[in-house]
């Protein structure tokens, strides 16, 4: 069974590697330190490498033992992919998962490529975190209140505060006992989800304030341009949850984001009821989860617009 | 003991009222359902009251059977308030609970004034509706997931979505068990918490952009007038959430909303951490919880602003 091979090469390993996603989230930086902290707690050897991260989560325990970069040359003896459903999106730190002698993928993405030597993938988890909790009790984790902490910051971000409707019997459950054990899950979920920076709100303003409803109210479209993000001095991660402002008025079933990014356009969508946005997102090479997902669209504004517009307007009822 | 007595005055009443505050939430209607249900189910006749709320909790079972007003000098055996601090909250309704000849006060509010016959009051419960449980099992009812889905509808209400430190163990249990008899919680949450009608978001619209940040980003004010929901055709319950938009800026710790009303203003506040806005409140004749109060101000709007300003500077570090 899979999670005996993974008990037995961490067990194995001397030097292991944590990776994760790109513009990682907050199931990314929870799933990887939880992981990160309980391999400490087997007194193994181990590496977390995340480039860039939003400041949200340097209230993590072990957050600051993360490195922006590894060593050019240097060789694992194991990598454990987190929350990243394709090789690729690990970036330019592919590279450390493909040279380790031994490889782990843990995730929940549907789209998982299912990349690694041992592939622990749960498309049915609303996030990584869960996963983890089951996967950490079969190493013999104490889950301590620290990575009971990582791993409730993994779960609210993902399941956007326990609203998704993912979130499981399971999920209640483990917060609840995360309560007896004096996690404050109530801190964590407004450190998460609730503290919007300066840049944010701004951003927020604008998205609010250019966002039109089109097709009946069924469609709620906005945008924001490297130009906006640079007036109101925007940092990593400010744009998020912009997608969901028009996912919340009454009626509307898709929502679109589109941010520039370097010469493109990053769409964000994200459905109510019934439009599978991740079939909207594979038309233009994207994907995600059926009722979150994303896309890159290498066009001007007005044209990328009319394009993701008119590909959502096929999925209406 | 009082649940003795409750489960006795129940079964000895003929014709029972429900009855709760003014201005009614998704607590107050969530519990008031919650308990006319459980009494149809023991058989009881009973009438539910509730002059007026928002068409956001229509789908809750029993709702299309809340009468508008009662019989002029109707007398009732028995007269239960839920969720209401005060006799005076139930608003032109206290004369059905004044007349009956027993009461009943069911509430979680810290400043109840103990104003029946029998008073269950649990500060700690973050909603009514959780304390609902406690009862209906007491009382012998099945809890079916028709009234399983009114209590989830409090709960999600007055935690905000699990989100308050008032969230408890006992609330992620019971959801846990919600899920296990098939309520569609995440349906729930979507509904009370997250769609927003199309006068909320007009609304949302002029309370971002008039938005000011105070003492140091400590305080953020904004205002809503009778002219502007008019303008935007704006429904009873779309101001709901307006004073949120501020407390969750980074760095503020008190979040104030002014909403005019007939000839005065209604001030809602709330904190992040530590100033008490029951405190700052009761300064004008109001009250409430410590992170979530209200008061009214008859003044006009650029001395009410100061005045509430003044009074919350007092409270800050």
């Amino acid at each position: 069974m899979t999670l005996d091979n993974i008990k037995q090469e961490i067990k194995n390993a001397g030097k292991i590697v944590i990776l994760t996603h790109e513009s990682p989230d907050g199931d990314a930086i929870g799933s990887s330190l939880a992981m990160y902290n309980a391999l400490k707690q087997l007194n193994k050897q181990v590496d977390l490498i995340i480039p860039e991260y939003p400041e949200t989560f340097n209230f993590l325990e072990g957050a600051e033992e993360i490195k922006k970069q590894g060593q050019e040359d240097e060789k694992y003896d194991l990598a454990i992919a987190l929350d990243a459903a394709d090789v690729k999106r690990l970036n330019g730190f592919a590279k450390y998962f493909e040279n380790a002698k031994v490889t782990i993928n843990i995730d929940h993405h549907g789209s998982n490529k299912m990349f690694a030597d041992y592939n622990f993938v749960n498309p049915d988890a609303p996030a990584c975190c869960q996963i983890l909790i089951l996967v950490l009790e079969y190493l013999g984790v104490d889950i301590t209140k620290e990575i009971g902490t990582c791993l409730i910051a993994g779960i609210i971000t993902d399941t956007g505060g326990f609203k998704y409707s993912g979130t499981s019997k399971e999920t209640f459950e483990f917060t609840s006992w995360l309560l007896s054990i004096g996690v404050n899950v109530s801190e964590v979920y407004r450190k998460v989800l609730e503290v919007r920076t300066k840049g944010n709100f701004a951003l927020t303003k604008l998205a609010i304030d250019r966002l039109e409803l089109l097709e009946d109210g069924k469609i709620a479209f906005t945008y924001i341009t490297k130009e906006d993000e640079k007036n109101v001095n925007a940092k990593n991660g400010d744009h998020d949850g912009l997608v969901d402002i028009g996912r919340t008025i009454e009626g509307v079933e898709v929502s679109i984001l589109l941010r520039e990014a370097d010469g493109f356009f990053k769409g964000s969508l994200r459905s109510n009821e019934y439009v599978n946005v991740s079939d909207v997102c594979m038309m233009f090479g994207g994907g995600g989860h059926v009722r979150a997902a994303g896309c890159s669209i290498h066009l001007p504004l007005e044209e990328a617009k009319e394009k993701i517009i008119n590909e959502v307007k096929k999925h209406l009822k």
